[in-house]
């Protein structure tokens, strides 16, 4: 088992030719009755069903993909929102996901000064001491997080990374419209997104692996393709987990800015576009985890087609 | 009950005479031992042994200041990094909180695009559809947000603050040393986090109450005061949360630029200062409510001193 999250999964994704990630974005409308009633049958309309119906989609879309990509991405919000049992389902999906070989990107987006970004750190990534005892609790291979309280907010993350083997992924350019109005300003000779990206770069240096990729990578939306050439540039030892393909309207040729010449560098979300194709596909419900494989092969097979 | 979380809060601080805000901060290692310990007694060295602990520890230290003060701020990631459980004690906490008649302000530092921040403000501050019904989940008054990914990430806590009654504040300067490197870029005449206070005006205007305060406040940290005054100013009809007293080195004098003239307009958290001044007072760890009490009261004269 290689310890270094860049190179784990620059490796997998290369045995793979897959750089999907499965965004694991379970919106409770959106999961099939049928999944839902039997969690209603044990629980009654409860918030324990409510994870149940979860856990139990994510596993049939685990099991569907788990030869075809080499990462999936939980969305915290979507297990959060319904309290602890939505976390213990969130907890619940990474372990189910490694003991499919997956690796696992939680989407957090966390931040916070030095020492409550020491507590974020250890909980998503690491071991949290359990009086006297380390034990591991969220335990995702690495997370997302948002750089606007600067360098002294990721150190402890690095920390982990260094001492763990597991990675992060910093917000420089998101794909929503209203990117523009912090990421976009202008600042001496370059825009605030591009001097994040300097820093990225930076942060991410102690920390590159054989393959020449860091476990310091950078989250670059798909809907800016021109500005995304300009962090490509910038930041030439960062993966790029670019979202914003698909369901929100990015292509293949959008995201290709984010690759390098060779083919390698960058990942692409699809949450959604992938876990609930079979509502697009007009497929059965029970059919959702097939059609879920059917449209990771069918993205797969249009990134490749772009090297 | 007033349904505007600026009018609340405003009015709670005044019958006070207190913008003193508790951090409920719990490190496991300064939690007096003999919590600890029948907390262990009864669940074993586990994750719920530390929750227990936690939450035991925070109903001493809300009996003991919710007369004194207006509003408590637990940091989320101090729970978070226990799992599921520990996102429990953070439930029970805001409940206990409630029951003792103080708000509570999430220290949660979220964002995200659209509609997975509609889905972190449902879950803090709204209620979650749980198969058809509508329930509260963790049901804080207020919380903090992370303004890098702009407006369309704020729209949904702002619908959530409007229909609800809630509050957001958003990070404007932070009290770390680093909050410089991306909030202190210069852009055009002003610096980044200028525009922020900017954007935080706006977002606030539709949500001013009778007191002249909107429910959308903002962070600035008590440890750059130059700037204060300045983002004070950008910002009149905002609540300015400032972190950084005591602990983190801020004086009154540096919370001074934070409030309006009239001594309104401010809440001074201190989290550490309060929460564990059985430490610093050396006083019999079962007295640690008693000298948290005693802190909070100090504090309130200090800051009383300066207007």
């Amino acid at each position: 088992m290689i310890h270094h999250f860049g190179d784990q999964l620059s490796h997998r994704i290369h045995q793979l030719s897959n750089p999907t990630v499965v965004g694991l974005d379970p919106r409770l409308k959106d999961i099939p009755s049928y999944i839902k009633d039997e969690a209603i049958k044990r629980h009654g309309k409860t918030l324990e069903a409510v994870a149940e119906s979860i856990l139990s989609f994510n596993k049939g879309i685990i099991d569907a993909v788990c030869h075809v990509v080499a990462i999936v991405k939980p969305q915290i919000a979507f297990y959060e929102q319904y309290g602890h049992a939505g976390l213990k389902a969130y907890e619940e999906t990474v372990a189910y996901a490694h003991s499919k070989g997956l690796l696992v990107l939680g989407d957090v987006k966390r931040s916070d000064i030095g020492s409550t970004a020491e507590a974020y750190a250890t909980g998503h990534l690491g071991t949290v001491d359990v009086f006297g005892e380390q034990l591991p609790t969220i335990n995702t291979d690495a997370v997302t997080v948002n750089p606007y309280l600067g360098s002294d907010c990721i150190q402890p993350f690095l920390k982990v990374c260094k001492e763990q083997g597991k990675g992060i992924f910093v917000l420089v350019r998101t794909s929503n419209e209203s990117a523009d109005e912090i990421q976009g300003l202008p600042t001496g000779d370059s825009l605030v997104d591009e001097q994040v990206a300097t820093l990225v770069e930076g942060w991410g240096r102690d920390l590159i692996g054989e393959s020449g990729y860091s476990s310091v990578g950078a989250v670059v939306g798909a809907t800016y393709p021109e500005e995304a050439k300009n962090l490509r540039q910038l930041m030439p030892h960062q993966i790029i987990l670019v979202p914003g393909y698909g369901a929100q309207g990015g292509t293949a040729a959008d995201v290709k800015p984010c690759f390098h010449a060779n083919g390698t560098g960058a990942i692409v979300n699809s949450s959604r576009g992938i876990i609930f194709a079979y509502i697009a596909d007009k497929m059965n419900e029970r059919a959702y985890a097939e059609a879920a494989r059917a449209a990771a092969l069918r993205m797969k097979d249009d990134l490749n087609r772009l090297f």
